[in-house]
């Protein structure tokens, strides 16, 4: 049985790895850590786990880690992780970060929309945590660095489209909607409840550090440069990311080649969902879940191929993805801890 | 292993039983049953749960129930539940009701405010499925009246204190706070986004049906008639109830009597929670689970005894009771199936 | 004084209508009709306006109405309107039609999507009340069709820009977002509490009516066929709506070319607000309101624009711009009935 | 015309003060101020009203206001306006300050649960500012403490029928619920979305500064010392507060008594409306007004008498309060300024 940690439990993503890791069966969770409630039972910060979990938090203390866990999750502030990994993985930890340090292989990227990078030299043996895209590779990684929610949600639909030639890469759009929990549990006007409610409205566009990150992977599996168009949306909900891409279809490409195509690539995947013609994509019915649910339409007028996907933003845009990242990392069924029965509303 | 089946499995609270008992780990969900649905496979209709059930709805067919299953789950509206228990109790197969059909001891008081009762014989033998309070007789039943979602959130903190003699059972006031699942899945204008959100308000107020489902619970723990006020609200969110309700208390009756007595009822209960004095119930904190939270003040200028219950409707208040009964029933762990992981938000 | 009349009085639309025409300084409502609640008094329905207006509703009778109104608007299905505008115009009153019945210049892209139409003649007539576009036709039409919500959200940033050649017809996208009010007040599952909240996601992708309507109008401005993307989505919240849409500019075009040519058509337009660098359009800025807020972003990657616009669903995209219109017939103040002051939240 | 300021005009009672005085035909909004966003304009922090108002924030200057305002709002926290408010009186304006600091009589009833008073001899001078009941006092004050919004809720229903010995002053209970925009704007956990939404729980039981506010008002109706228990809950909703108390109705008093009492008192109050048999009380209906809807039920078993009241908590329970308090002290019209057609959603 694998001792796993938390570093940073107590903000949404920390306390959303807290809950599945407590409910797997076949890992432990032996620590997890809070600056802000040191000391702190978990469940007096989320009482909603009062009675399932013993844990307290603990200051963010490596050594005390140590000899305690063999996978260590860092939910972190960006820059913070860069700082800890090198000391985290020559003590013969693995780590999977869910912030922005380790995502990026070209360097210059990351700095040009975050901060100077304190560990370059670890983000060659980093492993983008895009667990249905890099499964082998991050069976094998020390380090994960796991995806945003916004580039989970927008890149799974499109990649297979991309490396098979199905879609143009040039004019991609990615319109994206995300729930409030996106922003977290820091405290801010932007996630004020009466600035919320009844609210609806774009920010960040075209400016968003997700972005880079979107591009970045989309022009590895292209093979040469590609720019997305993405514009975020703030949903006065709680959960729930659904993303609307438009691509141009290559010529003599039908709706039977995509749905193939998405078939080929995730058919055997226990996470991802394709949606038929009768169905389409609602973050309602991924909500909690590690699934992705994806559904596309062709408007034939214009060649433009429609692509809707689904996530929770909480789970397989972080935590859960996260976990899944762990299980390939562990030899472990893929969807151990990830397959509580889904609420039906 | 049991087999079980779900009649009504498409209401809200039938799919929430579906959802339960799926992921059981001691019985086998055999067969739903849907009239609007007949034929369908449940995951149309619920499609959050696309991949985790084959299962497809059949058509209300008792004979084509009896041999596949030992235990029936009626989530029917009243009236029809009384058509149907005779049969299946006489095929030998065990059942839980969750309408209001067999919740009542006496005839007059369902007939009241319900119709008249097809099957007032069968009263005495049903047993009231407040797991905490009924455990014992529950465990050798053969028919379950599993009781409302209000009266499950009010009697559980009122009826020790009633037992035990530490408040008056005169002038009692439930004010009860319920999502809008309460009201099921038929189309209602009460139950139209645009006429819930950003509003609260009460309705059948001292008029609800439950409310002399209550007065006959505590009229029997009292041995004398009780009867408590109760005024329902409508909050605009989907699950979760929320009861506050107000006794006077005894003389001589302090903060730490009222502890002790529900401490010494529900320690030992796996669902019950009691909150101290450092915290107080929330929906939130239970939304999902089979939990009840449970709080309370004194205020001491005029001795009035404040409890506050908060419990999500849709499970203790319906399906998560009933299979915590059929745990009971079938001689289960109470808990199994019961207990996945909360989500901290 | 002119005299209006509402015909479909209840709906939410319909509703909008006698707020603001009840409020309005230089019109009298005279007569409101309703099939399912003739006979009662509007504030039974509607019990937000008791003691505002005394008005009840009555039956869809032409002929009761041609001697106590001047103006009628119609807030029907549509197929009801085309039916009766021929009389109501006959009579000599002025008509306001919400529906789609007289949207259309081409009578084949209405039957396409609706059904027959029975008044095809009507059509040269009626002009289309996109208010800031046609403004002086508006004003001495007889018959004005009211747009949809969707085709003045999506209209009114895009037009000036195809007008005047700044970004090309080819490859446009609207990727629109609609509160739950857009679905009116009749009972549906799609607009059913629990089914709404925590849920986001696309509908009638590509195949929504008032693709068409939009399509057609930016033909008539472009000279020649156009085709628009169109995929709109539902937002947990009544009201409000936000559409982002995607053009690439022209060549040599730039974010200076886009603010003067939507500040030259519409610097004067005491409904169209401008968003400079300093802020983007919010659902929550416009709710209750005629206002329009548009704002823009240019993506230099890839030569996109990005135009956001945000209206109040049943207001300036239904009610307000509909009194907008009979302002403008009436040769009122076209701000007449349509300023008061927003609320801040 | 009168010249009116508002100081603290960014916080969410404040911004409801600026819509309705800029909308108020009877008086002119000169100044407003605020700290945090001194020399900002008003509609940079609530765009909604870009286009409505060109005012800006000044820092709090008295000095600078005296000769600008014959009648100044204070919306800050208590304890700042006792510290102003004797420069302001001297200086000849009228004052309304929404905060507690003039709501007391009783001194030592401030201090216990506020803070030392800096002004106790203004308290004498000061009038309650629950319009309908003190309107007379009000018309000639100079200093006038406006309520509280609990307080509101809850006086304006009890004390017509404490004053006239229809109900007893024991055993009563007040269980209110409010939206989340009583908190203010002000940022804190219990304001943020993913803790509000979903979410409906009690807070400060028996503990809320609110309590002695309407204990000594009930008290000064009754003659002697009256406490009522009071519970308030949080909504997951922006505006809005519904309060249901509970009272012993004395003997021989039935419903026609009730009744007749609250006709007889409010029958001619333009922002009261009781509710008949036919409707009950619902926050929607009030939402953006200054209406409070009041309407009660009898429930016979017990004698006890449910009272529901709904007020917008911002407007009746804050900003209209205080803007009718003007009118009244100004001799105006009190509706002036505070009657735009409710939105019927």
């Amino acid at each position: 049985m694998s001792r796993v940690a938390v570093v940073g439990a107590t903000g949404y993503a920390g306390a959303e790895l807290v809950r599945i890791l407590t409910g797997h069966p076949d890992v432990t969770l032996t620590a997890i850590t809070s600056r802000q409630y040191a000391g702190e039972p978990f469940s007096t910060i989320y009482p909603a786990l009062t009675g399932m979990t013993d844990l307290a938090c603990e200051a963010h203390d490596i050594d005390r880690l140590k000899d305690r866990a063999d996978v260590v999750f860092l939910s972190l502030p960006h820059q913070l992780p860069m700082t800890l990994v090198p000391e985290l993985l020559q003590k013969g930890l693995r780590v999977i970060d869910l912030s922005a340090d380790f995502r990026f292989t070209d360097v210059s990227r990351y700095e040009a929309v975050y901060q100077p990078h304190a560990a370059p030299a670890l983000l060659d043996q980093a492993v983008y945590g895009l667990s249905e895209v890099y499964a082998e590779r991050i069976g094998s990684a020390r380090l994960v660095g796991n995806p945003g929610c916004y580039p989970t949600s927008v890149l799974l639909p499109l990649i297979p489209l991309i490396r098979h030639g199905l879609v143009s890469p040039v004019n991609l759009v990615a319109d994206a909607k995300s729930g409030v929990s996106g922003a977290g549990r820091s405290l801010s006007l932007a996630a004020h409840f009466c600035e919320v409610s009844e609210s609806f409205k774009p920010y960040k566009v075209a400016q968003h550090r997700h972005n880079p990150e979107m591009d970045e992977q989309l022009g590895l599996v292209a093979g040469y440069a590609v720019h997305i168009t993405f514009v975020p949306h703030l949903v006065p909900m709680s959960r729930g990311m659904l993303a609307t891409s438009y691509a141009q279809i290559m010529p003599s490409v039908g709706y039977r080649h995509i749905m193939e195509c998405l078939n080929d690539c995730y058919g055997a995947c226990p996470f991802v969902r394709l949606c038929g013609d009768d169905r389409l994509p609602d973050t309602r019915n991924v909500r909690g879940t590690n699934f992705i649910d994806i559904g596309f339409r062709l408007d034939d007028v214009g060649g433009t191929l429609i692509l809707m996907s689904a996530i929770d933003n909480l789970v397989k845009g972080a935590a859960g993805q996260a976990v899944q990242n762990m299980n390939l990392m562990l030899g472990l069924d893929e969807r151990a801890g990830l397959m509580p029965v889904p609420y039906p509303l």
